[in-house]
C-alpha cells in the first residue's frame, strides 16, 4: 500500500526567488507533495492586505521541481487564497510560510506578510506555520533552520493544531548545536518608536521613508517570544485570528449608552 | 478657566475625500481639536500593511476647517504612524477611523484598513475606534451614524479603554429611530468563500479579480457582531492586537520536540 503523502502549500513574503523559501521548499519536499504559490516580488510589511482594487497576475514556473509552482503579483494572503481556491484540488494538509529573512516576534506578527499568510491558512482551516530566521541578510545560513522547520512541521502534521490557531516560529541566528531548545511562548509586549526619514526629491519636494526602533516593553517575564529568541531558544507563539478582547466585553457592557 | 479640549486624530481607508470621513470629522469637531491624516486614495483591504519598500508623500490640505489636515500616499496604518510621530506635538486623546462605507464585521476586522488604523492607534497607546456603516454606496446616509458616533466617542473620551484594546463599531443601515440599541459583542466566526473572476487582457493573457461570498459560520449564538447588526443593533467588538492563542500554549507545550 502506498503511503499517504501530505499535500503542502508553501508561500512567503520575501518573494519566490528568496533563499528562505528555497530552504523551506527543500524541507517540505521530504515531507509530502508540494505546491508553491508565492509573490513575484518582496511583499514585506504587507500585513493582511488583499488585492481588491487591482487585478492579480499568476505565472506558472518550474524551478523547484515540485508538484505545481506559481508566482503571483499579489500579497502573501492573496497567494493563500488563490492556492486554496483556484489551484489545489483538495484542502492542503499543511500550509507553511517563510523562511522569512528576519524575525517576526512580538507585535510584528501583525505587520508581517509571512505570518499573515499563515493566519490566512488558519482562517481557511489548514494547519499553518510561519517561519522566520533572525538574520536579515540575503546570504543567511539556513542549515540549522531546516532541521528546526522539519521537526516542527512533522509535529504539526502528526498532531494538527487547535481550531483557529496557527504557529509563529522564530529561529535564532545560531548553529544547531548552540540552540538551547524550542519554547512555546506568548507574544511579547513591544512597540515601534517610529521615525520618518525625510528627504527631498530633485524638485525640492519632501518624501519620507518609514523607519524606527523596536522597543521591548516586556522585560520582566521569561514567557515571551523575545526572551526565548534572545536566550538562544526557538520561539513558537500559537497565534489566533479571533481579535476579540473577550475580557473587555463585560467591562464595556457596563457603560450606559 | 478654559475647558480642556481633547485632541483627536482622524483617518479612514476610503480616502480623504470620502463622504464617510466628512461625517466623522463633522462629529469630532464638536468634541475637540481635530487633526486629519488620511490616504489620498482608496485603501480598502490593506489590512495592517505599512509602506517599507517605497516612499511616502504627504500633502497639506485645508478643506475641512480643522487644526491640521494632510493627505498621505500610504496606508491607513502609515497615516496613524505619521500622525502620531511626525505631525502631533502630543499624544492624541482619541483616534478614530471611518466612517467606512461598508461593514467590517467578524473576520473582516483583519482585512480592513479602517480597523487596522484603529488597532495601530491602540498599539500607540491611544483610545481608538473604527466606525463602519452597513452601506457600501458613495451616497450613503450618515445621519443616524453621526449620532451613534458621537455617543460612543463621548463614552470613550470619558472612560478610556482597557490597555491594548480598541473598538470595532458597525452601524446598521437604518434610520435612528429604528436602531434597537448598542450591543457589545464578540467577533463572529465567518469566512470568505473565494472566487477568482478570470478575464483575459487584449493579448489573451489571463488576469484575476479577487471576489467571493461571505459565509457566516456562527449561526446559533446571539452574542456576535453579525447577529447584532442583522437584528437592528449597533455592534461594538472590543478588539485587541495580542494575537497569542493563550489557551493553546499549554497544549502545544506538551508536544515533545
Amino acid at each position: 500500500m502506498q503511503k499517504y503523502k501530505p499535500l503542502i502549500l508553501v508561500t512567503n513574503d520575501d518573494g519566490i526567488n528568496a533563499p528562505g523559501i528555497a530552504a523551506l521548499i527543500e524541507v517540505m519536499k521530504t515531507l509530502g507533495e508540494v505546491v508553491i504559490i508565492a509573490p513575484d516580488k518582496a511583499q514585506s510589511g504587507m500585513g493582511h492586505a488583499i488585492t481588491i482594487n487591482s487585478t492579480i497576475r499568476i505565472n506558472k514556473r518550474n524551478t523547484y521541481d515540485v508538484k505545481e509552482e506559481y508566482s503571483c503579483s499579489g500579497t502573501p494572503v492573496d497567494c493563500i487564497k488563490f492556492g486554496v481556491n483556484k489551484i489545489m484540488d483538495r484542502k492542503p494538509d499543511l500550509c507553511v510560510s517563510g523562511i522569512n529573512h528576519g524575525t517576526n516576534m512580538s507585535i510584528n506578527v501583525i505587520y508581517s506578510g509571512t505570518m499573515s499568510a499563515a493566519v490566512e491558512g488558519a482562517i481557511e482551516g489548514i494547519p499553518s506555520i510561519g517561519f522566520s530566521l533572525s538574520d536579515y541578510t540575503i546570504d543567511a545560513d539556513f542549515t540549522a533552520s531546516k532541521k528546526i522547520v522539519k521537526t516542527i512541521a512533522e509535529k504539526v502534521l502528526q498532531n494538527g493544531l487547535p481550531e483557529g490557531v496557527c504557529l509563529n516560529v522564530n529561529i535564532p541566528k545560531l548553529k544547531l548545536e548552540l540552540i538551547k531548545g524550542i519554547k512555546v511562548c506568548r507574544q511579547a509586549k513591544a512597540n515601534w518608536v517610529e521615525e520618518f526619514d525625510e528627504r527631498h526629491d530633485p524638485s525640492g519636494h519632501p518624501y519620507y521613508w518609514l523607519t524606527g526602533k523596536f522597543e521591548n516593553l516586556d522585560l520582566n517575564d521569561i514567557d515571551t517570544d523575545i526572551w526565548a529568541l534572545e536566550n538562544g531558544y526557538v520561539s513558537i507563539v500559537p497565534t489566533q485570528f479571533d481579535m476579540t478582547a473577550h475580557k473587555a466585553i463585560a467591562e464595556i457592557t457596563k457603560w450606559e449608552f
